[in-house]
């Protein structure tokens, strides 16, 4: 790889450049489809993703969600049943109306996300509470025409989700669905991606068309503006009514369910890798999704290469049960072989030349650090899977370690204007993330083209003071950040 | 479960009614989705599916393919390309025209397979030798709005399946990768889950739209009708002439690539294990994609409960990495589950009650072959597994049974006529499965009301005498059946 085809711009001066640099450059997506707004996933990106998916539906199952699958297309008259939610998507809806040359009697939604296609069977399913609770997902795409500027794995036409959807006999059991959710959040996106967040209970003005309350994971990207994750949403009674999912109490009365809903959007999750562990290189996988953890290069001459790539083999085998390649390509040297890897992010580079054979041992390159190290190849294994989950902690506290300098607090609307500019999270005292909080958000909204992402559910803050923008007693303390 | 809860109807004697039966009542499928064609796959089916992705990808990936994922939208004038292949598939698309509001300026297609959504991007990434052989596949839903009765698995209007898609540098490349694909049909679906088929090369009457060749996996089906499996198809040229898929050769010319498709639909296939595995009490799944391999079931008086139950959890435990479900519900007997989860085909079901404990062993009830046999449990692990692989090649045997026992030679109108009243295959001397053959099947198919399959790739057979229709000499030998 010459050095033109590498990353040309630093992430910290051009975040917008580099993120589109290292999706084209490292080949995770083509977005020259011609329908506007569609990706081509490659295999690097695919790979990657079908591991996310895995680690969160192991969550999701362990506690206690099953698998289904439902249908991709929704007939219109579903949409209409609950108000909100109807007025919420449609504007976004892609319609099939003709199948073959014939015109359907009834025009058909491709999902943009799947309330109104599971809770009417919902409604046939549920009919005492002995059918309670009712723990479903699906991972899916959903579609969903966007007037705004895509972004790959950021804001697309068709993206790559899991949707589960909870119904619950109590309101108090819906209520802990939220919270478990929300650690499934965690333990998945934080302990294994190794992506810190803040949990946020968005205000009233932001909530999930339908949702009674939305609860949502913001991160901040390398140019400190902010996105959101996996959101989960108590939906209360709104769709049971509108849906008719009623069930028999214990003592032989009909009550509406409680529902709840939890989207882990993996593409954005993997948006956030890429921006969050990549540098001035490229990708950096965490070893846990790495689509290829060790590559090993063979280091040599003619007259060497057998003996060499003999040996090369011999150390894949001892690392079986590891995505391991070897890049025994004759048309590109070891050099340009190193660029592509660690633009590709794989964690681990072996490389194995006569030096290494003679002296059985192995050179290590460990794609965070930049270093490399020359060990003896009897334990390489259990090294080898040492290192790689050292990478993954690394990155984390690197993560941890940019968020907790990105976030500010501020005192009154001067201060939230030049801490805006730093980018990241301000922290301030706020009337309310009721309703009657919501011409003060505005404000913010029209003069510093910011916005309240909520109250931190994670953490409990108390205000002290009085609130940013219109002095009033604050009731709660909520960050304030310029979003995608 | 109470008796009529259970199977009513015996398999060999009204399949159709029990076919739909096990779909309904061990809970694969809900057939009442408001979208019809449409269904919602079930946990159990979506998790057996699951398992079933991951033989058929495993497979695939060792075998050098990587994964895709393409977009579910193809603009109409990439359908346009490929002439054969539009008319084939024209008719059955599902077609997008408005998102919200808007009308779309050119209205897109839901896919219904994704050659012409790939092939256009395979003419941009490939330009010399050096990018082939391209071997990619997706996992995937297509679309197709099917004329004739859908049924659950079988047929339907989205449908589950993988397409792999291959691009060579010559014609025998090409070739070799059909044998491939054939190869990877019987590994999985033979090998693994026990389905036994014969391949065939499909007359050239019934190729798949585009292609040059089709080669296809048929089985019986326990009503003696047959039904398709996997099929490969030799594209040769005609692809990649229509959409460009240029490359440089060593000598620095540029010629048209070969190109193959693969189409393991898993839909089906798990069709197949449901009809072809199951018996008069419902489902029996191998014991590699059970989404249940073990079902705990305590029994107990309330008196002994604590310690029943304390067993059960030690027995799961010592089975880790299996799938194990205890169940202890409350509100059923012990004998209502032993119902239900044969029914299920769950393979192996442990019963656990005072005698068990004080013993220190385990009742193991095997759903093959419906008996039970008292252990030790201190082999537990060990032994379970054993039975395990020994359900799975009992099934895989029962199923090469019957299938042999379904397979008739004739050697006139007359004897195909009295062969196809008993179902399954019947083997005749045929004049020609090129162009010139076509008169015959259509006399076959106008009287009989069956099909040419087309002649046996999988093993050598040379016709002796003369086409069991025209009385030409013949050119081959091939198989007649009644087909779904």
């Amino acid at each position: 790889m010459k050095n033109e085809l590498g990353i040309t711009v630093k992430k910290m001066e051009n975040f917008s450049k580099w993120y589109d640099q290292v999706v084209t450059k490292a080949e995770l997506a083509d977005l020259r489809y011609n329908v506007k707004g569609f990706l081509v996933h490659k295999p690097l990106a695919v790979s990657a993703m079908k591991k996310m998916y895995y680690y969160f539906e192991r969550e999701l199952e362990k506690r206690g969600h099953k698998p289904v699958w439902f249908p991709a297309v929704i007939p219109e008259s579903n949409f209409k049943k609950e108000a909100e939610h109807v007025a919420g998507f449609i504007p976004e809806v892609m319609w099939i109306t003709h199948a073959g040359s014939k015109k359907l009697s009834e025009r058909v939604a491709l999902r943009p996300t799947s309330e109104t296609a599971m809770y009417t069977m919902y409604a046939k399913w549920i009919r005492s509470w002995r059918d309670l609770p009712l723990k479903l997902y699906q991972s899916c795409q959903v579609w969903r025409y966007e007037t705004k500027a895509t972004r790959p794995f950021i804001r697309g036409r068709e993206f790559y989700w899991i949707e589960a959807h909870d119904v619950f006999a109590t309101r108090n059991e819906a209520e802990k669905q939220v919270i478990e959710d929300m650690k499934t959040t965690k333990a998945v996106m934080h302990e294994i991606f190794g992506i810190p967040f803040f949990q946020f209970q968005r205000p009233e003005w932001d909530k999930f068309p339908g949702a009674v309350h939305t609860y949502a994971a913001d991160i901040i990207m390398p140019d400190g503006k902010i996105l959101q994750q996996p959101s989960t949403h108590m939906l209360g009674q709104n769709f049971s009514k509108a849906f008719n999912i009623k069930f028999k109490n214990k003592n032989g009365q009909e009550e509406y369910a409680w529902q709840t809903c939890y989207g882990p959007a993996i593409w954005r999750i993997f948006a956030a890798i890429i921006a969050i562990h990549g540098d001035d290189k490229g990708l950096i996988f965490p070893w846990e999704i790495a689509p290829i953890q060790v590559v090993i290069i063979p280091i040599y001459k003619s007259q060497n290469k057998d003996l060499v790539l003999k040996r090369c083999v011999e150390i894949k085998d001892k690392l079986k049960g590891l995505e391991v390649y070897i890049d025994d390509r004759d048309e590109y040297t070891a050099g340009w072989k190193f660029n592509e890897w660690e633009m590709k992010g794989v964690p681990i580079r072996l490389e194995i030349g006569m030096k290494e054979v003679e002296t059985n041992t192995v050179t290590i390159f460990r794609r965070d650090e930049g270093r490399k190290i020359n060990v003896s190849d009897a334990n390489i294994s259990e090294y080898v899977e040492k290192v790689g989950k050292e990478l993954s902690a690394n990155l984390k506290r690197r993560a941890e370690s940019f968020m907790s300098n990105m976030v500010r607090s501020a005192k009154n609307l001067k201060e939230v204007r030049e801490a805006l500019k730093k980018g990241g999270f301000v922290r301030v005292n706020f009337c309310s993330i009721d309703e009657d909080g919501r011409a003060c958000a505005e404000k913010i909204k029209a003069s510093l083209h910011a916005d309240v992402r909520g109250k931190r559910i994670d953490v409990d803050e108390k205000p002290e003071g009085n609130c940013v923008v219109c002095g009033r007693k604050a009731k709660v303390v909520v960050y304030i950040g310029k979003s995608y």
